[in-house]
């Protein structure tokens, strides 16, 4: 794999340099990634994106390549240069695992390493946490608002062409049920779909060429795209190119819900009660929310989804919250600016939940592991042990959790309207 | 390089299959890359990323690697696999150079090719576009918010890491002056520059240890960090271990044009008249134009530049807009879709400036050459010749291109208040 070491910000290798010189570097550290408040309004937020870093954090090594670069645009020294290609994170990392909840201060993840080693990987985790969790974020909302009717994944070409596979992962772990791209189901094993376009039909001479080709070139279970020129006429077409067994009809345009019960006493009147009716066209959480009492068997959902619905980053930040004293202690610290202060400290968390399972605070000790009052639930699971990767949590993983995670919380947090998160989050200390 | 070719959509491929079965995929089509509208009532838009649509065509095959993955996958079947295998562009591509304004409906691009070889396309090109155009829209108001003063890119950590690297080079495009990440230095020799951040404060000691460490090795024209503990004792202390060689300071949090004052009038007083003031924290157009009055040197942007500041996607689309008829002709083709008509015919289009150089209007000629009365500029530009590259525009090129658009530009074209397009579009049919 091509190295990632490069996906980093100028700062952190110069801050390595100085750090080496006056012997810093080697101080013990522990960072943190944390979110100062949900975005939006929203009552909770989604962990993705842990599998990714321990995907790039593997391939995080500065090869000749990278050392050139380095020394050729004299970004550092020589000897941060030779530092740098001997660089193994050795260190220990902790955090939630993907699908997990978290709330306004959760310790999503927490390295302990050196400085040096610990304080070289700040952009790059940040990078992926703070997108693949806007995402996840935004499809976790879109899933709950869809209830039982799959949503299908389709914002490839709304977003920077990367972005795109990975945002389809993030969905993937809220709930949807498949993706239009095709990278992500290489990479990942995600379910591909996909109807036609416009230009499909639009390359045949009439609509009914289009449908009939489509039909049989992909089997009688295809689902064909309606509103072309007029969908009532299309829908028609459909029916009579694909008979009984037609798999669906797809809907891109219009008022959607309206078109949908046309659409479905059409199809329904011709016979074809088993024909589905997908529908896309800017759909957002409040879209598909508003579709519920409509007759619509499936959501394809692009633009809003990749943009994370408003919110397109997360707002994580990464901070160094202790590190070794002059004396070998460990001292907590944090930054006193305005407006933009931190707790300092070596956090634990564990979500409380009451004797009914249902979720009431977060938990976070500060240089404690946090009173457990019985039903509590541990949030943090070891990713990486002394730079061994210890954590191998699938995609179906994922999904799991975050379904665990969604029934605990109280019904007020299933709430697409702005409010306050679902549970308060409370600081312990020793 | 990594092969770009599943960087797309499932029914990109599907589509492909029918219309090798159907004989459609080889006539001669035209794609569009277009517009409806833009975002946020801005006056213009930005076109970025063609240079990487070339850069990944160039990487659009179906390596053994693919191939596999589609077979496998029951993706599409032999044939269209066979077809895939041997896959590369013959077609045309024009558009607007990077660095062009664009407008509701510019021609962006143009691909003229047969139906299947350009309709496999759609999703990668949409995806670079949409991504890169949208940064560089936001981009570029914010170099002409800050006027002489430079800008640096910071937003690496908000947003996924490949798109931050081609963030950092929209942002350049629209004169950003640097860039934090190190990737984008090394792939397009961006100027990279960088700090230090509140933890390499915090793993010292004092403040005065950490600002001794950073002269001392990074050398006394570095800029140093002051808002860690207390800004005015902060920059009291990085006036005493950097002297009046001292290159700068950051302010990162507080109301910044009131800290920005003090800590000016503080550095003046003590003889650094020449230590300059760069501020960051949270930063975005209108908060720049705020501090148009503030004794501020350099902005560092970071979050809002990465999303697009409010419009993280441009919303260009990719629409057939011609193709061969039965009986060898071009025709013109458009869907009627409610609310999403688009406009068929091969477009071309000019920029029409008065005789004193002034824009006023897109002038967009459908099956035409539109007409040019004299002080016109055609917009679009050849870049793939019978799938050859003839575009080698350099990111210095497309600076130059937005700095003489913007000065065609009506002057309320520089408003950062909502507003029409600050010039209106004009089709002209045959």
């Amino acid at each position: 794999m091509v190295s990632t070491a490069l996906l980093t910000d100028h700062y952190e290798l110069t801050m390595l340099q100085a750090t080496l010189a006056d012997g810093t570097a080697g101080r013990r550290s522990v960072f943190e990634v944390f979110g100062r408040r949900l975005n939006g309004g929203r009552r909770f937020g989604v962990v993705a994106g842990t599998g990714r870093v321990l995907d790039a954090l593997a391939d995080f090594r500065f090869d000749p390549a990278e050392i050139d670069f380095l020394r050729s645009a004299r970004i550092v020294d020589d000897t941060t240069c030779d530092w740098l290609a001997d660089y193994r994170f050795t260190g220990d990392i902790w955090g939630y695992p993907e699908g997990e909840l978290w709330f306004p201060g959760s310790p999503i993840l927490r390295v302990d390493s050196t400085f040096g080693e610990g304080v070289i990987l700040e952009t790059l985790i940040l990078s992926i946490l703070n997108h693949d969790s806007a995402i996840a974020s935004a499809a976790a909302r879109m899933t709950l608002a869809a209830g039982d009717r799959p949503c299908i994944e389709m914002g490839t070409r709304r977003t920077h062409e990367e972005a795109a596979v990975a945002s389809a992962r993030a969905a993937y772990i809220c709930g949807f049920a498949a993706t239009s791209n095709l990278e992500a189901g290489r990479r990942y094993a995600i379910p591909t779909a996909g109807t036609a376009a416009h230009a499909f039909t639009l390359v045949h001479d009439t609509e009914r060429d289009a449908f009939t080709s489509q039909v049989a070139s992909l089997g009688s279970d295809t689902t064909l795209l309606v509103d072309t020129y007029d969908t009532a006429q299309g829908v028609a077409t459909a029916i009579e190119v694909g008979g009984a067994a037609l798999g669906g009809v797809r809907l891109d345009s219009g008022d959607l819900g309206d078109v949908a019960r046309t659409t479905r006493a059409q199809l329904d009147a011709a016979g074809n009660a088993d024909t589905k009716i997908t529908v896309t066209s800017d759909l957002d959480e409040y879209a598909i929310a508003a579709l519920a009492a409509a007759p619509v068997d499936g959501y394809g959902v692009g633009t809003s989804l990749v943009t994370g619905s408003g919110s397109p980053t997360s707002g994580f930040v990464y901070k160094l919250v202790a590190r070794e004293a002059g004396d070998g202690t460990m001292l907590g610290v944090a930054k006193k600016s305005k407006d933009k202060a931190s707790v300092g400290g070596r956090k634990t968390a564990l979500r409380r939940l009451n004797s009914k399972g249902v979720a009431e605070a977060e938990v976070i000790g500060i240089d404690i592991t946090p009173r457990d009052d019985g039903d509590d639930r541990e949030l943090m699971v070891p990713l990486v042990e002394q730079g061994k990767r210890v954590h191998d949590a699938t995609l179906h993983d994922a999904r799991a959790r975050l379904q665990a995670s969604l029934g605990e919380l109280p019904a007020a947090a299933r709430r697409l309207s702005k409010g306050d998160p679902a549970i308060p989050t409370i600081f312990e200390e020793g």
